[in-house]
């Protein structure tokens, strides 16, 4: 029996992925960078750890709260990304900024954030991620949600789309004289379900009109939105035309959402945690999870908060562990590679050599081949049995003299003798529907 | 311009990839992942935090020192990996026990040493593991070795491997009773190349014969070690017999390694830094690179230091940014995906279905396509050929009325008009050599 010491745990909120969790983890990472790809996305992999100052600038309360953060042994301050929008922004700024816009990026990236582990929370999270920069229409919006979905699909994830805009929002504030934090604030009660303490804010620090107005945005369809945003008029002034812009964004966005088959809901009262939200913000359901698979938005001009000119920006995070939570819960199988285990009966090198080229040989076709070099036979197919291999073949002093090989199918028991030359076609025949 | 703000900067001696570098490394990752999984390693993802005591226990002074260590919240301490198999073996006592052995596994993760950077030592940087747990034999480091210089083959890395046995120094000094603190001492100044040193330790605190012992072991090849071992038999006593074994085991797995193709040679001032190494070791060359790319060995016994029972275990770690070097230097391309962009003239909705649906058709086909909603034709096509495109799709109104859409070919700037439902086999049929 093993003591299970302190040493064999993992940090608390995190994790160890081995076996069919790992397998799993590997298949989706691969397969979203595929469709990334597909989708003419390029990879971007910045540092797992940043200066702390480029979270704090406008990552939000909450997030900068639950930082990993700490000092070098040069006295800087670093953090643990607690996620990577901004660090691709600052590698943009760095590497990017001349490429011709938009440009479109993915990456995949473990974040970190020092929070009370729970049911699909964890310290150490891993995010798929796509961000288009440069581009201030719908569509770039649309080109995030259809790669998210066409992901989804992929790997079988059945979902729906909520939207929402926090422009809405923020427009509205602004024409009030509500300050940056206080609308920060503001969103953040919104966002936590506590709308009561939105509005009571508004009410004692900007009056019965703020308050009033606040409360119509969060009931308002973005159907209705226009005719009501037209009824304040004099109290939004020259915002009213930037909020109806935005109003026609966002029917404009739900319509080519459902118009490639994405289904998707606008709901007034989504905002999301991140304080650099600007416009459309949008989050992921998956059938069967009363959690957030994923969420993003517009970003509008953070390139400015770190230093740079302003560019559009919108992007999205999925979060992997919630994508397997859904994908365990539904028995997803990831496709095995077939595998066939060589037994060098003897350790000579002459033998040796020959399991080594026909492990080769099964390689260039596909198959996982190991050799295994163990002279008492039936010790060795025991193992392969355990194992799970589908075939083994046997190689010793003989089959070195008459160049034919002992093939044995693990599962039916059934063996064979065939010349070293014919491995490959052998297998490939009887492998090819799991290749 | 931009201002190269502080924000701009990624912490020192961490990277952002992007571009061809990028490419690169998701390229060298995946391939990797294929052929450890030819060569039957199962994928395993540990946290790229630990608890210190993991590496304080058995990595050696030098690793500890430059570690990223830290107090989160809750007053643990903490630390970024600065290498990845203890976290291995750790995982593998809490999670794998079990399984039949030999297990083998492999991964990819990043690693924290903070050095001062130099050429290809970054203080993020990442591995390329190998691990075997369960198997005494010689045949899994052969197994280690044959699979690192398949991969290595594979990307076209032209490489040779050094060898070395710790087990003659540790077992000639367990003999001489040197304590385990000077153990390590020794090997690591024979690590740096600081020889006279380890000399001088043995000389003063273990007399003549230590120190002439240590000197003859140096400059000894392995294939007269064994005359010479038998030589100082009174001196070496018990471990004669063990020195002897570990002879022949080194010089099987050189005859092992050349019988299948591997440019291997002996070092006898071979070491590594790790401390917790056991007995043969390993580091592979790149031709052209004065820096190792990757190294390892046998870690025998970890699993104790850990609470765990004893297991045999052996593995390797390859530096991807070294690996890196080498390609970039010999100017590696990635294959990248032949890439079209669809052109949406208008944002109607039924304009834009019709192209999202001629990229999801492109996309079947293995053809990246991404659509672009841009009224004016020639702007589009302008930031097309600045992408770097190789075709572009024209969709507007008068191609939904007719289903005949216009692709134009941008590098010969020649165009055609066909049949919506004929696109993926004009392609297919164009983009053949790219596919």
């Amino acid at each position: 029996m093993i003591h299970m010491a302190k040493f064999s745990q993992p940090p608390r909120g995190t994790r160890d992925f081995v076996g069919e969790d790992a397998e799993l983890f590997i298949d989706l990472v691969s397969k979203f960078t595929e469709i990334a790809r597909l989708n003419d996305f390029k990879p971007i992999i910045t540092p797992t750890i940043e200066y702390f100052d480029l979270f704090a600038k406008k990552s939000g309360v909450e997030i900068v709260q639950s930082m990993y953060v700490f000092r070098d042994k040069a006295g800087r301050n670093i953090a643990l990304r607690p996620e990577a929008t901004a660090s691709v922004i600052r590698a943009y700024l760095r590497n990017l900024h001349k490429e011709p816009k938009p440009l479109n990026l993915f990456y995949v990236a473990q974040c970190f954030r020092y929070d009370e582990p729970q049911r699909g929370r964890y310290r150490e999270f891993w995010q798929l991620g796509l961000e288009i920069i440069g581009d201030e229409s719908a569509a770039a919006d649309v080109n995030i949600l259809y790669t998210t979905s066409e992901y989804l699909n992929y790997i079988g994830v059945k979902h729906f789309v909520q939207i929402g805009n926090v422009a809405f929002y923020r427009s509205f504030m602004d024409s009030m004289g509500v300050n940056s934090d206080d609308q920060d604030l503001v969103l953040h009660y919104i966002d936590k379900g506590l709308f009561s303490n939105a509005e009571k804010l508004m009410l004692e620090k900007y009056g019965e009109d703020a308050s009033k107005v606040l409360r119509e945005l969060y009931y308002t369809d973005v159907k209705r939105l226009s005719e009501l945003i037209n009824g304040y008029g004099s109290l939004l002034g020259e915002r009213c035309s930037k909020i109806s812009r935005e109003v026609e964004k966002t029917l404009s966005f739900t319509d080519a959402l459902r118009s490639i088959g994405i289904d998707v809901e606008y709901s007034p009262s989504l905002v999301r945690g991140l304080a650099y939200y600007t416009g459309l913000i949008y989050e992921v359901k998956a059938e069967g999870l009363d959690l957030s698979i994923g969420g993003g938005g517009r970003y509008d001009g953070l390139t400015e908060v770190y230093g740079g000119p302003f560019e559009y920006s919108t992007g999205i995070a999925l979060g992997l562990d919630r994508i397997m939570m859904v994908l365990k819960e539904k028995g997803y199988v990831v496709k095995a590679l077939p595998r066939v285990i060589v037994i060098a009966l003897e350790s000579s090198t002459e033998i040796y050599r020959a399991a080594v080229s026909a492990s080769r040989t099964l390689h260039s076709s596909g198959i996982a081949a190991r050799v295994l070099s163990e002279p008492r036979v039936s010790k060795a197919l025991s193992y392969a049995s355990r194992k799970g291999y589908l075939y083994a073949v046997i190689i010793g002093r003989r089959e070195i003299e008459t160049q034919l090989v002992t093939v044995k199918d693990l599962m039916k028991g059934e063996q064979a003798s065939l010349h070293i030359s014919e491995l490959a076609e052998y297998f490939k025949q009887r492998l090819l529907d799991l290749l």
